[in-house]
């Protein structure tokens, strides 16, 4: 058992930040930084959804602590609107306000998962869904996925492979993250037909479901709501990611245990972040988001064809394999040449077993530099100038 | 294992709110509210440190992720601000903001314990923390303490009682939530050698450091810092709570592993409620504090000569043994009886093996409120009228 000077053995096991010696790099280089590691927008919130929109005399309490559940009108917005998209009778008992999505998901890694459990994650994947297992003593296993899974016949061999006596549960993001494909309803039709035989909990992260370009962003709640738990957020979509505003969808009686878990890990999510959540409501989001869809649609299309990739169908992302262009430095000295051209781009083993790709996120700054942070990459890779 | 419809049994094993059956009814009570359980503050926050003071103009990013280590600006300034008060340098490196101490002692607690740890706890305790170290599937281990041990021979025979070879940490909080005491030094540098000599890790819980009303809050990592983590909190401080700011400071290496926590349980802290903290180090938070602390000082004085009790040294609560006011239905009783003259208050088995206690927050209302809901009290234990 872990005492002075010993810590958690599953944390120590989380490795530390590969990236993070050349992402302090941003703040003393000189010349025009590319900071496309990060996943955001470089768009601020719609107006009369700010900091500055929410006076003190407006909302009474607005600097107290709201329920831990999460401010009930707010929860009611949400259940309405989740109920409404999904066609599962959404109730507010089935919602938590949480701190981000990341908030969301780890009190519900929590509420599930006992030491020695394991979680099957359709990869590549969300860099931080494998750290949040494991600081609940768990372990997640990478079920290579997306890019390789065709149909749904595949999806089952992909699942069933990876599958041991210790799964309890299955993860995956769709419109995902990294990738931008967008898994197709057949597909989740079989995942979830797959886990209810297998008496396997399900986990989507769906926090990209208002960027979905083309096709169809299916809602894997639909197809098994008695064990799936779905997570949202506000800060995509809305350009909140600092309020750390999201939520998660699920069976009532399991969310009474996630709320156990997000009661334990940051109380209650944070009140003026939700009061601008709230504010969405009002007939301000949805014109937003409108707009910011077929920006973000064009952005992403034009850097995939300047660097000869297929369009996103989906979230804010481009996942390459760069392999053909590594000295015997390996992904560590591409990623360092991006650096010295001021490119900052997410190295691919955060995202599962992708040693030689990399990650670009389209909308985490004006889309004039991300533009230019394109063309420093398609010069690197060998792409002949537009 | 658990998986579906099974739930992680560290966490299924977390008792629920047996006050949420009263809670709630404060929505639907008919007459004036005595909202005394909750653990707030009726003021808000300093001018010029609210939501509507932040332009977003003003601070580019506003909206967006701050680093996960916090606030590269409030992480200085607080880092700054340890070292000043406790004498111990304090690198930026010992600092995580986090959302809230809940947070803070949240990622501590996941990175420091595993399954089958057992950690001290000196009670009456902060509520949260037997959940907290519950929800990393580790034991809380009560230490009947403040109230019952009144020099430092008395502390090492408290502790030494409860310590077994699963023990790996001892945690406190001082000034005291609920009891409104505050651990004498002499006591914690004997709680201190202690630890040193049996290889523990140490947790202190010191959100109330700014409110000690008579004799002095000795800060533990003066006492131990190569083996302590304390927890602060501009909520409580600065009538922030629901901005949920606190922070964690510990021996920098070990905070290396407090973030790996922390990034998968929340990423980072808010960003406006840093930039409010942020402004209150511009000479807004030390004139507010002093008057502040003053007017808790006589609001936690008066209440307590009404009930007949001593004043508290610190923190913004007493707690209050009413075993002879119980009848056949024990405590729940009692606090049924309160509900229905408009009086919430918080039941003493969330504090530890207190099941005839209660808590009150006498800066959970206006103080005219709160003067109201202590006569409602003071009757109910058959004080004579003032």
């Amino acid at each position: 058992m872990p005492r002075y000077p010993d810590y958690s053995p599953a944390v120590a096991g989380i490795p530390g930040s590969v990236y993070s010696a050349l992402a302090h790099r941003i703040e003393t280089f000189e010349g025009e930084v590319y900071p496309l590691h990060v996943g955001d927008t470089w768009l601020e919130p719609p107006e009369g959804c700010r900091m500055e929109d929410l006076a003190t005399a407006a909302y009474p309490g607005l600097h107290r602590y709201a329920p831990p559940h999460g401010l009930p009108a707010l929860v009611e917005a949400v259940a309405a609107q989740v109920a409404a998209r999904t066609g599962v009778p959404t109730e507010p008992r089935d919602v938590l306000m949480a701190t981000g999505a990341t908030g969301a998901l780890g009190a519900v890694a929590g509420a599930l998962l006992a030491p020695g459990d394991e979680v099957l994650i359709l990869a590549p994947h969300w860099p931080l869904i494998a750290g949040i297992v494991r600081s609940f003593h768990a372990t997640p296993v990478a079920v290579p996925y997306l890019g390789e899974v065709n149909d749904p016949e595949g999806a089952l061999e992909a699942v069933a492979a990876r599958r041991t006596p210790a799964t309890v549960a299955l993860y995956l993001s769709t419109p995902n993250n990294p990738t931008g494909r967008v898994i197709p309803r057949d597909q989740l039709e079989s995942l979830a037909e797959w886990a209810r035989g297998e008496g396997l909990w399900l986990i989507a992260d769906e926090v990209y479901e208002d960027y979905c370009y083309r096709g169809e962003h299916a809602y894997l709640r639909a197809l098994a709501p008695e064990r799936t738990f779905a997570a949202y957020s506000f800060s995509k979509a809305f350009g909140m990611a600092g309020n750390r505003i999201g939520y998660a969808v699920g069976p009532a009686a399991a969310m009474d245990q996630v709320r156990k878990v997000s009661t334990h890990t940051f109380y209650s999510a944070p009140t003026a972040g939700q009061v601008a959540a709230l504010r969405l409501f009002d007939g301000r989001g949805e014109p937003w988001l409108a707009a910011t869809r077929e920006r973000y649609r064009e952005l992403g299309a034009a850097a995939a064809r300047r660097l000869g990739l297929p369009e996103p169908d989906g979230s804010t992302f481009l996942f390459l394999d760069v392999a053909d262009h590594l000295d015997d430095r390996g992904l560590f000295g591409f990623l360092e040449d991006c650096v010295e051209r001021g490119l900052f781009l997410a190295p691919g083993p955060s995202f599962g077993p992708y040693p030689t790709h990399v990650r670009l996120c389209f909308t985490a700054a004006e889309p004039a530099v991300v533009a230019r942070g394109v063309e420093v990459l398609a010069g690197m890779l060998g792409r002949s100038p537009p």
